[in-house]
């Protein structure tokens, strides 16, 4: 029997709220699983990019990660964020240690090739990208990895990548070794039957009805592409997605994804 | 026989110079002894500060770190300094991994107390601050941490802290387990005997020699207190401190300091 690891995404809205975001890590620093944590940005780089005069470059609706970009994000994500994230763990007796994926080259990834759109210092992940041996020997030496939404090229290049994306590769990267949670936590219970309804949570999604949750039409717009993930990820040896809110973790409301 | 590890201490003037700091690091890589680095700030962190019209909070001439300015500090440091160089050793081969003294709990500090001036969130080191047993399980693990100076409290706050001071201390607490050189890099090629002379660099000090040539007044002011810190680190049991020039480590001139 393997033993559980459980990979946790928090996102924007959580990391914005000093508050939530110590609640949170309270109650992750309640269980007793091997975990990892992967955190996204939050609007702080946004404002710091405002407040210096860097207008966010968009190119077709999408935002472009320029030089000037690249450094803010940089010095918000690996700097301010998981630094605090990480002496919030510690704080509470999680011995957590903060990646980029520069760090033990631990997660390399390539530059997005430039097609109709330059998206700038984007890096995109693939099968080879997670350094699979040092994490196990980071998880042996009884250690809580912290990941930060910035990967590098190997060739010296620091590269802003997608933290869905990073959780999941994660996540498939580490399925051969652990029995493998993917955890996305948001603002709300989980997958939500009717969007008007904050009770309406649905327990449990399996492949086949997620197509059809997604033919009716309640499935829709942005938690499109977060689930067609989760069900790859699911596919590729994963054990389980959870989808469920970041306050309640240790709660038993939250949507299970299963492989059927 | 004990492994030589030899500890790094770069400061602003190498890190504010991309094509400078390339070179050291290009140099470092071609060491093959087990090594560890650790960068101070640079101007960056001042610029952004003034950028940001975040006025220096000065106390009898003595930096204060705010909060926002420890904000600022953790960003530069812990992100864009810390993550371009673990980027830039990974280039060269070096399996390089950034660490805060929050990334496991590698450095704990104590907020420096309040006298006749606070500090703000200004860190000290003790005897107990450093986490000898994980540094020596990354070393085992082939990897090169690299330090900024940013330390944490345990209970969730971050510090500021001197670059030296955490080079030092590092030093001290692996001297039971290794050879330690502690090499401090700057600018110049050594401790001059003529400061007017870029070509007077004294080879090698002990203590006596140290305390004739203080009497003299050949060395004074800012290097004081930084070789009677190293001299300290000698007494303490750390094999050698190495005073030398960031670009030249691997060219024979240079000021050795031993025990005597």
């Amino acid at each position: 029997m393997q033993e559980v690891l459980k990979i946790f995404k928090i996102g924007g809205g959580i990391i914005d709220d000093p508050g939530q975001l110590q609640q949170f890590l309270g109650e992750l620093a309640k269980l007793d699983n091997k975990i990892m944590l992967v955190h996204g940005g939050g609007k702080g780089a946004s404002q710091m990019l405002q407040e210096l005069g860097i207008e966010p470059k968009m190119v077709q609706g999408r935002r472009i990660t320029d030089a000037a970009t690249l450094d803010i994000v940089t010095m918000f994500y690996a700097g301010k964020t998981n630094k605090q994230v990480v002496a919030g763990l510690q704080a509470y007796g999680v011995n957590a240690l903060g990646l980029s994926g520069a760090d033990g080259n631990v997660i390399r990834a390539s530059k997005r090739p430039v097609r109709e759109i330059d998206y700038g210092f984007v890096g995109d992940l693939d099968e080879q990208s997670i350094n699979t041996e040092l994490l196990q020997s980071l998880l042996g030496a009884g250690l809580t990895p912290v990941f930060c939404a910035i990967t590098h090229d190997g060739q010296g290049q620091l590269l802003n990548t997608n933290a869905d994306t990073i959780a999941s590769s994660l996540a498939r990267a580490l399925a051969p070794f652990h029995q493998v949670e993917l955890h996305f936590c948001f603002e709300k219970d989980g997958v939500l039957a009717d969007v008007q309804d904050e009770n309406s949570v649905i327990p449990q999604i399996t492949p086949d009805e997620y197509q059809a949750l997604k033919a009716q039409g309640v499935i829709a717009a942005g938690m499109v592409p977060k689930l067609d993930n989760a069900f790859a990820a699911l596919e590729a040896g994963v054990e389980r997605v959870v989808i469920e809110n970041a306050l309640k973790i240790n709660e038993p409301v939250k949507t299970i994804l299963c492989r059927s």
